[in-house]
């Protein structure tokens, strides 16, 4: 397991540290990317001259805003700070070497694995971007437009604009700061969470006539094959928001989404009521996140895929009913 | 016109007032509701004994939580306050009575046509809620949980939850100030917008059905009949959501939803992104409301409705590009 770390001696540490390698998660979402975004753009202020960022997979080029500087092996890592991510699984293999020797964890998944040396979490935290804003306070730096921009597209997106059940007051009195500080939010809000492709659309409307009802209704469950996923064009960051559809159907308590990787097996994301517990159904199967939010990866066809993951739904239900 | 009043004034009149009846608009939404909520239960916590609330319209069940005494004629009103109400028009004609003869009008809208005695109008504010935060705030009583939580509904519906153009740092720091006092932010949110019918998924299949785009795409257009709304059995508050769908496609600047009423004649809804003025486009078809959500109704049949607002649309259009 980890060393586990203070707010204080995670800066002391990055401030000895150099050439700082900044590692995302896979399927890079608005938090693990601004998150390291604004520890980029500060520990650039703190004067290190060597700071990059490596994602296993492309960042969605509607994150440009961030201008962060990708790595590309343009130095030898001293140090390596992984920044939302749970497990050593979630990195993707693209960037397996340095996975493997994460020197610090900054996180606020309560299921962290404890993978890396050390570890600073806060599960109390709506999101890793919010850990990331104490930081730059406890830096001293100013909080300018671009950090702001960074920390908010975390917060952001990891409540789903302030509305899932990890909003804390503590999410609305950073926002109110970020906001004094000159974070563009009306343009964060139209590209993060105002913004369909036609694409979206398209399979939407696919997903919707997929619609599945489990256990007297309190399942819902919508998916997508590779076949319909690639007939409508649409991106997998596209994708990613169709996960909280099918459970915002009134008198669902839990929401499932199948969508086939290129690989061919089944990534699914789980999302409940309060009282259902996501984490516990996903971790079963190999997965992980939060209570209300999880998900994990499943082989095989779409039969095997639904059956597996309807029996964990069943297990989970019957628990609590 | 209206006599322009500052909050102290509006506290003082509302100290020296008794029997007052607080109105809200017709097609009530969260804002009206929740600020006449909010404001019965802190006058009622001055100690006024009669006070009720009343709408020209049914109050959807799902406000059941605001638990506001409505008005049916159980005292001679001695003060009429209109709250979120921007003309006189918006009343409904069940309220015509009390509408000609408002006291004091407590809004946000800059379109406000001044048909109260008294007006105290911010429209810097997000929410008349907002405004309703300040008041009580000055009238030094406790904010407790049931007044949080009308106060969030206004703030929160009338932002879209923190992601329209109105979000200011002021809403967010009052956001954690109502959290901080108890408000149910997590029920209310689950409730107010992550609750969707069966019927409205269904509704909402059909209007995807007939998207439209005009003018080089830069304007998307659907629409609901009468038949096609009481096919799904959707309710009229269902469909208030669905306003914002054809402005979220890539690249639309102009998002418009008709939905016919049960007169036959066709509500229409405007959203823009910022650059189009939805309030201008409105207000030549005798409608109003901000720069990027406004809405206005038309007479006739739906070619009738539909070539009305994209004439006004492209006027708009031109005149910006």
């Amino acid at each position: 397991m980890s060393e586990t770390l203070d707010l204080t001696e995670v800066l002391s540490r990055l401030l000895r540290a150099e050439r700082i390698l900044l590692l995302c998660h896979k399927n890079p979402d608005g938090d693990t990317l601004g998150s390291a975004a604004a520890l980029y753009h500060a520990l650039k202020k703190l004067g290190k001259e060597q700071v990059a960022v490596l994602c296993a997979d492309l960042i969605p080029a509607r994150y440009d805003y961030m201008q962060m500087e990708r790595f590309t092996g343009q130095f030898e890592p001293g140090y390596v700070v992984a920044v939302d991510v749970a497990s050593i699984q979630l990195f993707g293999d693209a960037v397996r070497e340095y996975a493997e020797r994460v020197d610090l964890c900054i996180d606020h998944h309560a299921s962290n694995a404890g993978y890396a040396d050390a570890l600073y979490l806060d599960a109390e935290a709506s999101a890793t971007a919010e850990i990331i804003f104490q930081l730059v306070e406890k830096m001293g730096i100013e909080l300018d437009p671009l950090i702001a921009d960074c920390i908010y597209t975390g917060i952001s997106t990891d409540t789903g604009c302030f509305l899932f059940g990890n909003t804390t007051a503590r999410c609305h009195e950073v926002a109110a700061r970020l906001m004094q500080a000159g974070a563009h939010v009306r343009d964060l809000n139209l590209v993060l969470f105002e913004t369909k492709s036609r694409a979206r659309l398209a399979i939407e409307s696919i997903a919707l006539s997929h619609l599945e009802y489990h256990f007297d209704d309190r399942c819902a469950m919508i998916y997508m094959t590779r076949e319909q996923i690639e007939s409508t064009g649409v991106e997998a960051s596209d994708l990613e928001g169709l996960t909280s559809l099918p459970r915002q159907i009134e008198g669902v308590e839990v929401g499932i989404t199948l969508r086939q990787l290129p690989s061919g097996s089944y990534k699914i994301s789980v999302r409940t009521m309060p009282g259902v517990d996501a984490c516990a159904i996903c971790t079963r199967l190999g997965g992980g996140g939060h209570a209300q939010a999880a998900g994990c990866e499943l082989m095989g066809g779409l039969d095997n895929a639904k059956q597996a993951i309807l029996a964990e739904v069943e297990r989970e239900l019957c628990r609590e009913s």
